[in-house]
């Protein structure tokens, strides 16, 4: 058992890991309207700074924010319905055009929302507020002071404003935002390229039917789509039996094209550390943390290859899961400019007791039932490593290092899945 | 002003579409390993049914749970450091090959992790709880249980167990379990077509440089990024002017290539009546709901058009963002089987007073922040309709119908953007 005696807390193994992997962004450019989830990078050229700051004011013009006419607001002072002030109508503002009129004192002009407010007028009074007189004058039956009802020039967003900074992942309303004020094209960090490698003589493609003593191979699946769900992109490779002459082609052909390297090996101590073997001739500084104080994924494996990350996964998919969630997604992340750890939670009450080892980070699957009002975490049971439990489960949550257990009835945050 | 003078509340809006919106899940097969985020459906054909329910057990053979020695735990009764018991090493069972040997009374055989036992043992014992004696017998240190160290078979899920329901999301772990029981092909619904089409003659395409008066169309991209966030397939139309017939054109030809219709009026009330005119025209029963007590949104249509959802938007980014999430990622989600419903949330104190009007539920948009472990709910300032204060916000709280404002400190629930 050479491997296991030296565990290493989860914080410590990822903060050795960070200290040898110094991530580099990659960057391409893309179509603002396809940049959906894309995160968002710097790409160093002078020329293009500028997109991720306004290139103009937003709006561009000032616009009339409600339906009805333009005035100069000092017109209406006073004016009430008893004492209504009288405006010449001198004309209309179409849609999209630029105004033909021009308001002076005592003129006022039909406006809609959106419309470009005309030269001379500084404010609109909403058409419920006004009284047709005949067809070229209105009553208006109460004050507007200067600017109501009308957006500013700059009011959104004024030129050279900071729009989004380099790390963040664009959403609906962000791609919105750009395409406003003319961006059509944002640097984005390219998309991690992971190659995922599922390793075990005991392993045949989901589509075999398995003889007798073997199992399908699903963390090729799994971890390809997590590694989506993190923004990378998967390279999915063959199945690969516990040889380490064959492994070490295998991988190695796999870290060549890749930015990450994921290989999730046999459930057994030997092909773990075979695993480890194989890593560890990929380049320096090779393996930095082998054991992990950690349930499920004890025997997982930390390292850098050259510039390269790569990961060495328990086989077992409970495992596998957990730590690739763990180590990761966070260095997809990473790889993509982005905060490393981002994960949606929620807090709940723990609906039973949960005991766990002290030196070891527990990483327990629980159901949620809403009660009263009030969110509980249910422990799902059955053995750690089950794949159903994982399936049975909305999240997990975390008993850390110093701690023997959670007693029922207290809060925990609960990690979604 | 003929619209806006019958508000209905939202939520009573979305009871009157359900009403009459019967959706009818179309229904796919895909493969396995590209089936993320699509949704579980049920085909109807009987042969095909077992796929949600497990066609074998699973571990399909009693599987190892440890590196050691497969044993009768009877034989391991009473050891201990002091009196171990011996047996002897009658082989080992080599990973994904059926075993060759039987373990009889006083016998073991060599495992790892995710052998198949032997016919004859019951148990296995931890290689660390074992000495070795010669080549050809051990020492056991302790006794172990029947069952120890052993996965059974079906333990993770037994032939027949239900799976998963239709109308669930397939997450990466889902995919695992399916494959895992030779699954390799699933029912899904078929990603719903939303047809989109931004609607003003103010609008000019986002690579277009906008003249005096115009602004960029925007919307298309911001309901096509949400549609494809709510799982379904965007169908982005060229923008049309407010032009009845030109309309009726294009909207009844957007509506036969798609599930669901969207169009976002231009901003002005003339506009929006011609959207509820186009829409009306387009099947029975029409225009269900027109205008909502809600800010921002307001003159928001729902309606049904022969079998299908058509809704017409506020031009407004963020109105239509709003209504687009309140109205039509929820019909999405219907069209796919799925829960109308499940908004990522979180609850974070308010950081000021809002006000609101009566009879109105205002969505108010927040920042998050985290302050001594607490977190905060920031209120963006700025006019609720411009698209930068959306671009700022995390996400937003609601303001109910019957609630004139909430005060600083109290919790809120933050939707989540």
């Amino acid at each position: 058992m050479p491997e296991l005696l030296d565990l290493c807390p989860p914080d410590e193994a990822w903060r050795i890991f960070r200290e040898h992997f110094k991530p580099q962004v990659a960057v391409e450019r893309v179509p603002v309207r396809e940049a959906l989830g894309r995160v968002l990078a710097e790409d160093g050229s002078t020329e293009r700074a500028e997109v991720l700051t306004a290139p103009h004011d937003l709006p561009a013009f000032p616009r009339c924010n409600m339906d009805g006419y333009a005035v100069r607001a000092a017109d209406t002072y006073g004016a009430s319905p008893g004492l209504p002030a009288y405006l010449d109508v001198v004309g209309e503002v179409m849609m999209g055009e630029a105004p033909e009129v021009h308001t002076g004192l005592g003129q006022c002009a039909l406006v809609q929302t959106g419309s470009m407010l005309p030269p001379g007028a500084d404010a609109v009074v909403m058409v419920e507020l006004t009284q047709p007189v005949d067809e070229r004058s209105i009553e208006v039956l109460k004050p507007v002071a200067v600017g109501e009802n009308v957006i500013q020039v700059g009011e959104d967003v004024r030129r050279g404003d900071a729009l989004l900074p380099a790390g963040h992942k664009l959403r609906p309303q962000d791609l919105g935002g750009l395409l406003a004020l003319g961006i059509t094209e944002v640097a984005v960090a390219r998309r991690p390229r992971v190659a995922i490698l599922s390793q075990g003589d005991e392993l045949v493609p989901p589509e075999q039917a398995p003889g007798p003593g073997q199992v399908r191979d699903i963390n090729s699946t799994t971890l390809a789509a997590l590694t989506e769900q993190a923004g990378g992109m998967p390279l999915r490779r063959p199945i690969v039996g516990d040889d380490l002459e064959a492994l070490q082609t295998a991988a190695g052909a796999a870290l060549a094209q890749a930015d990450v390297l994921v290989m999730s090996a046999g459930s057994s101590v030997s092909a773990r550390d075979l695993t480890a073997q194989v890593i560890e001739s990929l380049g320096e500084p090779g393996v930095l943390v082998h054991g992990v104080s950690l349930r499920p994924g004890k025997p997982t494996i930390l390292a850098v290859c050259g510039d390269k990350a790569a990961f060495g996964l328990p086989g077992n998919p409970v495992s596998a899961t957990n730590t690739f969630r763990l180590f990761v997604t966070p260095t997809i992340r990473l790889l993509q400019g982005a905060e490393p750890q981002v994960e949606r939670s929620v807090r709940a009450r723990l609906a039973r007791n949960v005991s766990s080892a002290t030196g070891r980070e527990d990483h327990v699957q629980v159901r949620l039932e809403e009660r009263d009002g009030e969110l509980w975490a249910v422990p799902i049971f059955g053995k750690s490593n089950l794949i159903y439990t994982l399936i049975r489960s909305d999240g997990e949550f975390v008993i850390p290092l110093d701690s023997s257990g959670v007693a029922e009835g207290e809060m925990v945050r609960v990690y979604l899945h």
